[in-house]
Protein backbone atom coordinates (compact mmCIF):
# COMPACT_ATOMS: atom_id res chain seq x y z
CA UNK A 1 0.00 0.00 0.00
CA UNK A 2 1.14 3.28 -0.69
CA UNK A 3 -0.19 6.75 0.96
CA UNK A 4 -0.60 9.51 -1.58
CA UNK A 5 -0.65 12.71 0.45
CA UNK A 6 -3.22 15.24 -0.39
CA UNK A 7 -3.29 19.19 0.39
CA UNK A 8 -6.79 20.75 -0.39
CA UNK A 9 -6.96 24.64 -0.32
CA UNK A 10 -10.58 25.30 -0.55
CA UNK A 11 -14.02 24.02 1.11
CA UNK A 12 -14.84 22.15 -1.87
CA UNK A 13 -12.64 20.73 -4.95
CA UNK A 14 -12.28 17.70 -6.89
CA UNK A 15 -8.34 17.56 -7.77
CA UNK A 16 -7.00 15.17 -10.10
CA UNK A 17 -4.49 12.23 -9.18
CA UNK A 18 -4.54 10.09 -11.90
CA UNK A 19 -0.58 10.61 -12.47
CA UNK A 20 0.12 9.50 -9.02
CA UNK A 21 -2.13 6.91 -8.67
CA UNK A 22 -0.03 5.77 -12.52
CA UNK A 23 3.24 6.75 -10.45
CA UNK A 24 2.03 4.30 -7.81
CA UNK A 25 1.44 1.55 -10.59
CA UNK A 26 4.74 1.89 -12.14
CA UNK A 27 6.92 1.14 -8.72
CA UNK A 28 5.09 -1.67 -8.06
CA UNK A 29 6.15 -3.47 -11.28
CA UNK A 30 2.53 -4.87 -11.93
CA UNK A 31 1.99 -5.49 -15.14
CA UNK A 32 -1.81 -7.34 -15.66
CA UNK A 33 -4.19 -6.30 -12.61
CA UNK A 34 -6.71 -3.93 -10.62
CA UNK A 35 -5.56 -1.15 -8.99
CA UNK A 36 -7.59 -0.37 -5.91
CA UNK A 37 -7.57 3.86 -4.90
CA UNK A 38 -9.30 4.21 -0.92
CA UNK A 39 -9.92 7.59 0.81
CA UNK A 40 -9.76 6.80 4.41
CA UNK A 41 -12.04 9.97 5.05
CA UNK A 42 -16.00 10.50 6.17
CA UNK A 43 -16.14 14.32 4.36
CA UNK A 44 -14.63 13.56 1.27
CA UNK A 45 -14.97 10.89 -1.50
CA UNK A 46 -13.37 9.55 -5.27
CA UNK A 47 -14.42 9.25 -8.46
CA UNK A 48 -13.45 9.03 -12.11
CA UNK A 49 -14.78 11.47 -14.38
CA UNK A 50 -13.94 13.85 -16.99
CA UNK A 51 -10.35 15.59 -17.08
CA UNK A 52 -10.85 17.49 -20.69
CA UNK A 53 -13.41 20.16 -19.31
CA UNK A 54 -12.63 21.69 -15.51
CA UNK A 55 -16.06 23.30 -15.68
CA UNK A 56 -17.12 19.42 -15.66
CA UNK A 57 -15.68 18.67 -11.98
CA UNK A 58 -17.00 22.08 -10.95
CA UNK A 59 -20.51 21.85 -12.22
CA UNK A 60 -20.61 18.01 -10.59
CA UNK A 61 -19.63 19.78 -7.58
CA UNK A 62 -22.70 22.75 -8.07
CA UNK A 63 -25.05 19.72 -8.46
CA UNK A 64 -24.17 17.87 -5.67
CA UNK A 65 -24.67 20.63 -3.62
CA UNK A 66 -28.63 21.56 -4.81
CA UNK A 67 -29.08 17.97 -4.43
CA UNK A 68 -27.55 17.74 -0.86
CA UNK A 69 -27.52 21.76 0.51
CA UNK A 70 -25.24 22.61 3.15
CA UNK A 71 -27.43 24.20 5.59
CA UNK A 72 -30.78 22.65 6.65
CA UNK A 73 -32.53 23.13 9.38
CA UNK A 74 -33.48 19.44 10.08
CA UNK A 75 -29.60 18.70 10.18
CA UNK A 76 -28.78 17.05 13.54
CA UNK A 77 -25.24 16.81 13.54
CA UNK A 78 -23.15 19.36 15.61
CA UNK A 79 -20.26 19.77 13.48
CA UNK A 80 -21.76 21.28 10.71
CA UNK A 81 -20.73 19.18 7.95
CA UNK A 82 -23.64 16.83 7.36
CA UNK A 83 -23.38 17.41 3.59
CA UNK A 84 -19.87 16.43 3.16
CA UNK A 85 -20.84 13.33 4.73
CA UNK A 86 -23.61 12.36 2.48
CA UNK A 87 -21.97 13.41 -0.65
CA UNK A 88 -18.69 11.29 0.32
CA UNK A 89 -20.98 8.21 0.68
CA UNK A 90 -22.57 9.15 -3.11
CA UNK A 91 -19.22 9.31 -4.73
CA UNK A 92 -18.04 6.28 -2.67
CA UNK A 93 -14.70 5.87 -1.06
CA UNK A 94 -13.17 3.67 -3.86
CA UNK A 95 -12.60 3.04 -7.52
CA UNK A 96 -10.90 0.16 -9.23
CA UNK A 97 -9.14 0.47 -12.20
CA UNK A 98 -7.66 -2.41 -14.32
CA UNK A 99 -3.88 -2.70 -15.69
CA UNK A 100 -2.71 -3.96 -18.67
CA UNK A 101 0.80 -3.60 -19.60
CA UNK A 102 1.82 -1.53 -16.57
CA UNK A 103 -0.96 1.23 -17.21
CA UNK A 104 -3.89 2.03 -15.61
CA UNK A 105 -6.60 1.26 -18.56
CA UNK A 106 -9.15 4.82 -18.73
CA UNK A 107 -11.60 5.49 -21.59
CA UNK A 108 -10.39 8.82 -23.41
CA UNK A 109 -12.05 11.49 -21.07
CA UNK A 110 -11.38 9.48 -17.70
CA UNK A 111 -9.34 10.74 -14.71
CA UNK A 112 -9.61 9.62 -11.09
CA UNK A 113 -10.62 13.01 -8.71
CA UNK A 114 -9.52 13.12 -4.78
CA UNK A 115 -13.17 14.81 -3.94
CA UNK A 116 -13.04 17.39 -0.90
CA UNK A 117 -16.20 18.56 0.68
CA UNK A 118 -14.93 19.67 3.79
CA UNK A 119 -11.84 21.18 3.25
CA UNK A 120 -9.17 23.27 3.30
CA UNK A 121 -7.47 19.95 4.77
CA UNK A 122 -4.55 17.62 4.60
CA UNK A 123 -5.82 14.50 3.31
CA UNK A 124 -5.06 11.09 2.11
CA UNK A 125 -5.52 8.18 -0.41
CA UNK A 126 -4.17 4.75 0.00
CA UNK A 127 -3.45 2.98 -3.54
CA UNK A 128 -3.02 -0.51 -4.16
CA UNK A 129 -2.47 -3.35 -6.80
CA UNK A 130 -3.74 -7.26 -6.90
CA UNK A 131 -3.26 -9.56 -9.69
CA UNK A 132 -6.09 -10.97 -11.98
CA UNK A 133 -6.43 -13.54 -14.01
CA UNK A 134 -6.49 -12.49 -17.74
CA UNK A 135 -9.74 -13.83 -19.42
CA UNK B 1 -10.39 -8.57 -20.00
CA UNK B 2 -13.44 -8.49 -22.81
CA UNK B 3 -15.11 -5.50 -23.79
CA UNK B 4 -18.88 -5.53 -24.55
CA UNK B 5 -20.28 -3.45 -26.88
CA UNK B 6 -23.55 -1.77 -25.97
CA UNK B 7 -25.53 0.03 -28.45
CA UNK B 8 -28.15 2.45 -26.62
CA UNK B 9 -31.01 3.85 -28.52
CA UNK B 10 -32.39 6.76 -26.49
CA UNK B 11 -31.05 9.58 -24.63
CA UNK B 12 -31.54 7.83 -21.10
CA UNK B 13 -32.21 3.83 -20.20
CA UNK B 14 -31.03 1.27 -18.50
CA UNK B 15 -29.68 -1.78 -20.18
CA UNK B 16 -29.12 -5.22 -18.67
CA UNK B 17 -26.20 -7.14 -19.25
CA UNK B 18 -26.17 -9.70 -16.64
CA UNK B 19 -26.24 -12.65 -19.60
CA UNK B 20 -23.23 -10.92 -21.35
CA UNK B 21 -20.97 -10.94 -18.08
CA UNK B 22 -22.18 -14.88 -17.16
CA UNK B 23 -20.86 -15.61 -21.08
CA UNK B 24 -17.62 -13.64 -19.51
CA UNK B 25 -17.26 -15.90 -16.70
CA UNK B 26 -17.97 -19.07 -18.57
CA UNK B 27 -15.12 -18.20 -21.20
CA UNK B 28 -12.83 -17.51 -18.46
CA UNK B 29 -13.08 -20.81 -16.64
CA UNK B 30 -12.63 -18.99 -13.64
CA UNK B 31 -15.16 -21.05 -10.46
CA UNK B 32 -14.37 -19.21 -7.38
CA UNK B 33 -13.67 -15.50 -7.53
CA UNK B 34 -14.87 -11.73 -8.28
CA UNK B 35 -15.98 -10.66 -11.47
CA UNK B 36 -15.32 -6.56 -12.12
CA UNK B 37 -17.50 -4.80 -14.32
CA UNK B 38 -16.00 -1.17 -15.32
CA UNK B 39 -17.55 1.67 -17.51
CA UNK B 40 -14.40 4.14 -19.32
CA UNK B 41 -17.41 6.56 -20.00
CA UNK B 42 -17.92 9.93 -18.32
CA UNK B 43 -21.48 10.42 -19.30
CA UNK B 44 -22.69 6.57 -18.59
CA UNK B 45 -22.58 4.33 -15.18
CA UNK B 46 -23.06 1.47 -14.13
CA UNK B 47 -25.32 -0.39 -10.90
CA UNK B 48 -27.02 -3.31 -9.62
CA UNK B 49 -30.89 -3.04 -9.70
CA UNK B 50 -34.13 -4.94 -10.05
CA UNK B 51 -34.47 -6.67 -12.79
CA UNK B 52 -37.88 -8.19 -12.46
CA UNK B 53 -40.28 -4.88 -13.13
CA UNK B 54 -39.09 -2.94 -15.75
CA UNK B 55 -40.87 0.11 -14.08
CA UNK B 56 -38.30 0.17 -11.71
CA UNK B 57 -35.23 1.03 -13.70
CA UNK B 58 -37.74 3.75 -15.38
CA UNK B 59 -38.34 5.23 -12.04
CA UNK B 60 -34.79 5.17 -11.31
CA UNK B 61 -34.22 7.45 -14.13
CA UNK B 62 -37.14 10.03 -13.32
CA UNK B 63 -35.56 10.19 -9.31
CA UNK B 64 -31.98 10.70 -10.60
CA UNK B 65 -33.46 13.63 -13.37
CA UNK B 66 -35.65 15.01 -9.95
CA UNK B 67 -32.14 15.07 -7.98
CA UNK B 68 -30.21 16.50 -10.94
CA UNK B 69 -32.18 17.95 -13.33
CA UNK B 70 -30.90 18.37 -17.13
CA UNK B 71 -31.26 21.75 -17.55
CA UNK B 72 -29.75 24.45 -15.07
CA UNK B 73 -28.77 28.27 -15.81
CA UNK B 74 -25.49 27.77 -13.72
CA UNK B 75 -24.45 24.51 -15.29
CA UNK B 76 -20.77 25.89 -17.13
CA UNK B 77 -20.06 22.87 -19.31
CA UNK B 78 -20.18 24.09 -22.56
CA UNK B 79 -21.06 20.64 -24.13
CA UNK B 80 -24.74 20.59 -22.22
CA UNK B 81 -24.82 17.28 -20.59
CA UNK B 82 -23.40 18.23 -16.95
CA UNK B 83 -26.15 16.31 -15.30
CA UNK B 84 -24.96 13.09 -17.11
CA UNK B 85 -21.58 13.51 -15.65
CA UNK B 86 -23.20 13.75 -11.84
CA UNK B 87 -25.41 10.67 -12.33
CA UNK B 88 -22.63 9.01 -13.91
CA UNK B 89 -20.66 9.76 -10.75
CA UNK B 90 -23.52 8.97 -8.46
CA UNK B 91 -24.04 5.46 -10.23
CA UNK B 92 -20.30 4.73 -10.10
CA UNK B 93 -17.69 3.14 -12.92
CA UNK B 94 -17.97 -0.22 -11.74
CA UNK B 95 -20.21 -3.25 -9.69
CA UNK B 96 -17.85 -6.01 -8.34
CA UNK B 97 -19.85 -9.48 -8.21
CA UNK B 98 -18.72 -12.97 -6.45
CA UNK B 99 -18.42 -16.13 -8.32
CA UNK B 100 -19.20 -19.44 -6.85
CA UNK B 101 -18.88 -22.68 -8.95
CA UNK B 102 -18.29 -20.56 -11.79
CA UNK B 103 -21.79 -18.78 -11.64
CA UNK B 104 -21.97 -15.13 -10.42
CA UNK B 105 -23.79 -14.63 -7.33
CA UNK B 106 -27.00 -12.09 -6.70
CA UNK B 107 -29.87 -11.88 -4.45
CA UNK B 108 -33.23 -12.65 -6.36
CA UNK B 109 -34.17 -9.36 -7.76
CA UNK B 110 -30.58 -8.29 -8.67
CA UNK B 111 -29.38 -7.34 -12.30
CA UNK B 112 -26.49 -5.56 -13.71
CA UNK B 113 -27.14 -2.64 -15.26
CA UNK B 114 -25.69 -0.31 -18.00
CA UNK B 115 -26.82 3.55 -17.46
CA UNK B 116 -26.80 5.75 -20.13
CA UNK B 117 -27.17 9.03 -18.98
CA UNK B 118 -26.70 11.19 -22.90
CA UNK B 119 -27.56 8.52 -25.55
CA UNK B 120 -27.65 7.16 -27.97
CA UNK B 121 -24.52 6.22 -28.33
CA UNK B 122 -22.00 2.89 -29.17
CA UNK B 123 -20.26 2.26 -25.53
CA UNK B 124 -18.22 0.17 -23.79
CA UNK B 125 -18.26 -2.23 -20.55
CA UNK B 126 -14.38 -4.26 -19.86
CA UNK B 127 -15.43 -7.17 -17.79
CA UNK B 128 -12.58 -8.87 -15.51
CA UNK B 129 -12.61 -12.10 -13.22
CA UNK B 130 -9.96 -12.17 -10.18
CA UNK B 131 -9.67 -15.57 -8.30
CA UNK B 132 -10.04 -15.38 -4.52
CA UNK B 133 -8.92 -17.08 -1.18
CA UNK B 134 -12.45 -19.05 -0.30
CA UNK B 135 -12.85 -18.19 3.87
CA UNK C 1 -17.81 -16.38 1.47
CA UNK C 2 -19.56 -15.50 4.71
CA UNK C 3 -22.97 -14.61 5.15
CA UNK C 4 -23.87 -12.14 7.81
CA UNK C 5 -27.59 -11.76 8.92
CA UNK C 6 -29.29 -8.83 10.00
CA UNK C 7 -32.21 -7.91 11.04
CA UNK C 8 -33.73 -3.98 10.63
CA UNK C 9 -36.20 -2.64 12.85
CA UNK C 10 -37.27 0.40 11.07
CA UNK C 11 -38.30 1.22 8.07
CA UNK C 12 -34.50 3.13 7.34
CA UNK C 13 -31.83 2.98 9.20
CA UNK C 14 -28.19 2.38 9.20
CA UNK C 15 -26.57 -0.64 10.74
CA UNK C 16 -23.04 -0.69 11.49
CA UNK C 17 -21.48 -4.32 11.07
CA UNK C 18 -17.48 -3.06 11.09
CA UNK C 19 -17.02 -5.46 14.24
CA UNK C 20 -18.54 -7.95 12.11
CA UNK C 21 -16.76 -7.80 9.30
CA UNK C 22 -13.31 -7.84 10.89
CA UNK C 23 -14.63 -11.18 12.49
CA UNK C 24 -14.55 -12.55 9.26
CA UNK C 25 -11.56 -11.16 7.98
CA UNK C 26 -10.02 -13.00 11.76
CA UNK C 27 -11.57 -16.19 11.02
CA UNK C 28 -9.77 -16.14 7.37
CA UNK C 29 -6.38 -15.93 8.84
CA UNK C 30 -5.73 -13.13 5.72
CA UNK C 31 -3.49 -10.77 6.54
CA UNK C 32 -2.67 -8.30 3.94
CA UNK C 33 -5.29 -8.38 1.07
CA UNK C 34 -9.08 -6.88 0.37
CA UNK C 35 -12.32 -7.40 2.02
CA UNK C 36 -15.40 -6.88 -0.16
CA UNK C 37 -18.46 -6.61 0.97
CA UNK C 38 -21.45 -7.53 -1.05
CA UNK C 39 -25.38 -6.49 -0.79
CA UNK C 40 -27.48 -9.10 -2.29
CA UNK C 41 -30.43 -6.79 -1.96
CA UNK C 42 -31.94 -4.18 -4.36
CA UNK C 43 -33.46 -1.50 -1.75
CA UNK C 44 -30.73 -1.92 0.88
CA UNK C 45 -26.89 -0.54 0.06
CA UNK C 46 -23.78 -0.42 1.84
CA UNK C 47 -21.62 2.70 2.28
CA UNK C 48 -18.92 3.61 4.61
CA UNK C 49 -19.10 6.68 6.92
CA UNK C 50 -18.77 8.50 10.40
CA UNK C 51 -19.28 6.05 13.43
CA UNK C 52 -18.13 8.69 16.52
CA UNK C 53 -21.69 10.58 16.28
CA UNK C 54 -24.63 8.66 15.80
CA UNK C 55 -26.38 11.56 14.17
CA UNK C 56 -23.76 11.36 10.95
CA UNK C 57 -26.01 8.89 9.78
CA UNK C 58 -29.12 10.04 10.86
CA UNK C 59 -28.77 12.97 8.50
CA UNK C 60 -27.53 11.03 6.28
CA UNK C 61 -31.13 9.18 5.91
CA UNK C 62 -32.72 12.52 5.81
CA UNK C 63 -30.65 13.86 3.03
CA UNK C 64 -31.08 11.30 0.77
CA UNK C 65 -34.80 11.22 1.49
CA UNK C 66 -35.11 14.97 0.44
CA UNK C 67 -33.19 14.16 -2.60
CA UNK C 68 -34.99 11.19 -3.62
CA UNK C 69 -38.44 11.67 -2.12
CA UNK C 70 -40.83 8.41 -0.83
CA UNK C 71 -43.58 9.65 -2.12
CA UNK C 72 -43.85 11.29 -6.01
CA UNK C 73 -47.13 11.15 -8.35
CA UNK C 74 -44.73 9.84 -11.28
CA UNK C 75 -43.09 6.55 -9.79
CA UNK C 76 -44.56 3.70 -11.91
CA UNK C 77 -43.23 0.52 -9.51
CA UNK C 78 -46.18 -0.63 -8.30
CA UNK C 79 -44.64 -1.74 -4.66
CA UNK C 80 -44.48 1.69 -4.06
CA UNK C 81 -40.60 1.59 -2.80
CA UNK C 82 -38.83 3.24 -5.79
CA UNK C 83 -37.05 5.43 -3.57
CA UNK C 84 -35.64 2.65 -1.97
CA UNK C 85 -34.46 1.08 -5.27
CA UNK C 86 -32.78 4.73 -5.63
CA UNK C 87 -30.95 5.41 -2.94
CA UNK C 88 -29.17 1.85 -2.79
CA UNK C 89 -27.86 2.60 -6.16
CA UNK C 90 -26.62 5.59 -4.54
CA UNK C 91 -24.87 4.00 -1.99
CA UNK C 92 -23.62 1.19 -3.70
CA UNK C 93 -24.06 -2.71 -3.52
CA UNK C 94 -20.19 -3.35 -2.76
CA UNK C 95 -17.83 -1.97 -0.16
CA UNK C 96 -13.78 -2.63 -0.55
CA UNK C 97 -11.61 -2.25 2.48
CA UNK C 98 -7.54 -3.16 3.08
CA UNK C 99 -6.75 -5.76 5.56
CA UNK C 100 -2.87 -5.36 6.66
CA UNK C 101 -1.56 -7.13 9.62
CA UNK C 102 -5.08 -9.19 9.62
CA UNK C 103 -6.97 -5.82 10.38
CA UNK C 104 -9.34 -3.88 8.61
CA UNK C 105 -8.25 -0.27 7.21
CA UNK C 106 -9.83 2.40 8.24
CA UNK C 107 -9.58 6.72 8.85
CA UNK C 108 -10.10 7.52 11.90
CA UNK C 109 -13.32 8.00 12.02
CA UNK C 110 -14.86 5.29 9.34
CA UNK C 111 -17.04 2.49 9.78
CA UNK C 112 -19.03 0.23 7.40
CA UNK C 113 -22.74 0.62 6.80
CA UNK C 114 -25.46 -1.75 6.46
CA UNK C 115 -27.98 0.60 4.91
CA UNK C 116 -31.46 -0.44 4.91
CA UNK C 117 -34.47 1.66 3.03
CA UNK C 118 -37.46 -0.58 2.81
CA UNK C 119 -37.67 -2.04 6.59
CA UNK C 120 -38.20 -3.73 8.71
CA UNK C 121 -36.51 -6.82 7.02
CA UNK C 122 -34.21 -9.92 7.29
CA UNK C 123 -30.77 -8.97 5.26
CA UNK C 124 -27.90 -10.66 4.22
CA UNK C 125 -24.35 -9.28 3.47
CA UNK C 126 -21.69 -11.64 1.78
CA UNK C 127 -18.41 -10.59 2.98
CA UNK C 128 -15.17 -12.34 1.21
CA UNK C 129 -11.53 -11.26 1.21
CA UNK C 130 -9.09 -11.52 -1.82
CA UNK C 131 -5.17 -11.45 -1.42
CA UNK C 132 -2.38 -8.77 -2.63
CA UNK C 133 0.54 -8.07 -3.70
CA UNK C 134 2.29 -5.06 -1.83
CA UNK C 135 3.56 -2.59 -3.11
Amino acid sequence: MKELLIRTDRHATFIEITEQVQQVVDGSGMKEGVCMCFVPHTTAGITINENADPDVVADILYALDKAVPWKDSHYQHGEGNTAAHVKASMMGHSVHVLIRGGKLQFGTWQGIYFCEFDGPRSRKVWVTVQSHQSV
